[in-house]
């Protein structure tokens, strides 16, 4: 893992569409939630752990907390990065930490977390994340870095 | 149906939401498919043939076309209404027709089509619309009533 | 505001649109703050404070933080009901927590909160809510009042 | 122009965000105007003449019509490539031709045109698209070269 993410990250970068910014002129506070969700997305590609592998082991992860913090305005056509590492992994639940950057300036536009919660596809209680999942991201996991 | 949508088209309205909008003011006009949408939902509503039980007699309606043609500027807060109606009813295939209106002060914002084919959930292939959707939907069609 | 919110709450109700669901089935999670908004729009239209008068004050509210947690899942054509309150009404920042509940079952589906920080529109920096907004909001918080 | 489009088409690729699907399990469809947009953005940058810049030529290119026909189904974490090319550039007046394709299989999900009026920033009456946008639109539109 150390090579894949060095600094602890994984990072995925993107440009502002128009349809994400609203009347106030920047990017609507409910899209980091969705580039949050990219910045997953990313994240198990890059691990080669896609999230129809997960299903396939009769797993959902019901995504049960979201929180956000806004510290900069993006606007449309800005290039984004999207930050996002496994900050704990446990038997039966993650939580994923995100960082948005605009790159061109370093400027930080916001931080985030979700928190996850495996559960049966047959009967929606609470299940063990399947293995290869569970070491893997616990393998890419690393509260203690900073980027 | 002359009583259920005595002048051909199923109304119902809401408030602009202002995630809806983008950094030129103004609702982004990849929102009136949605609103479009919306007026389908209602009209299934008032028809009491819910999409739910159309899949129970498993057929899908997959939206194969849509058209929108902008006339007038929504903004955040404004009212706006969805008038929608079925305008060709046949076995395997429905148009709807929409207009979006501003009732404050009448101003036409856009109109537009979507165009639907029945297909079987079981193999995906073209379908005969089930009764009584159907006959339900080819009274309530009234192509040549304008509002 | 004892009779505008008997029970404290600011109350909105309205159907799940489907382009507001994802491919779980459910309503997709980033939608919540799009409805937590709908629910601070309805509290500002029965205070009649609408946000366009606290620009014409040279005011904007910047939304700092947000932050939900998912309890329930809500599918398509499901009437959903935002609870909106201000729960802390400073001279510069307002706390606004929000409840959406499925009124068919009672099902309480999210909580959350969002933060906002009054910056002036002349130059970004933070500055006071202007009258009559804050006596307004103030009258309005009832932190102390449960649903 | 011969070696930017060499084929005639602008490419952009991107995947396909969970945020985007439907209950049906697919790619919404007004998600395809979406990505149509970000397709004109990226022709934009190609052509290095940005939208911020028209815009200080004091004109807006408003979206007059917009059309899509859907033909596959896309699905989460698809790569989807958009292509976009104008077809007609008039003195007021551009037509922007799309079409949405999944190179792992070649399917073509969806063809789409949009249609645009420039208007003046200060009247919002139709203006002449300025120079060198006209010259390069103009330059950059093909419309007898198929893909």
């Amino acid at each position: 893992m150390a090579d894949l993410f060095p600094n602890g990250w994984c990072s995925t970068r993107f440009r502002v569409r128009f349809a994400e910014t609203d009347a106030a002129g920047i990017v609507h506070h409910s899209t980091y939630f969705v580039w949050f969700e990219e910045g997953r997305s990313e994240l198990s590609r890059q691990l080669s752990m896609p999230y129809s592998d997960l299903e396939s082991h009769g797993v959902d992860l019901l995504l049960t907390r979201s929180e956000a913090s806004y510290l900069g305005a993006a606007r449309y056509d800005d290039e984004v990065e999207i930050l996002t590492r496994a900050t704990s992994v446990r038997s039966r639940r993650i939580v994923f930490e995100y960082r948005a950057v605009r790159p061109s300036d370093g400027t930080l536009l916001a931080t985030g977390i979700t928190e996850h919660l495996a559960v049966s596809r047959a009967n929606g209680k609470p299940a063990r994340i399947p293995e290869p999942f569970l070491s893997c991201y616990r393998a890419a996991a690393k509260p203690e870095i900073g980027p």
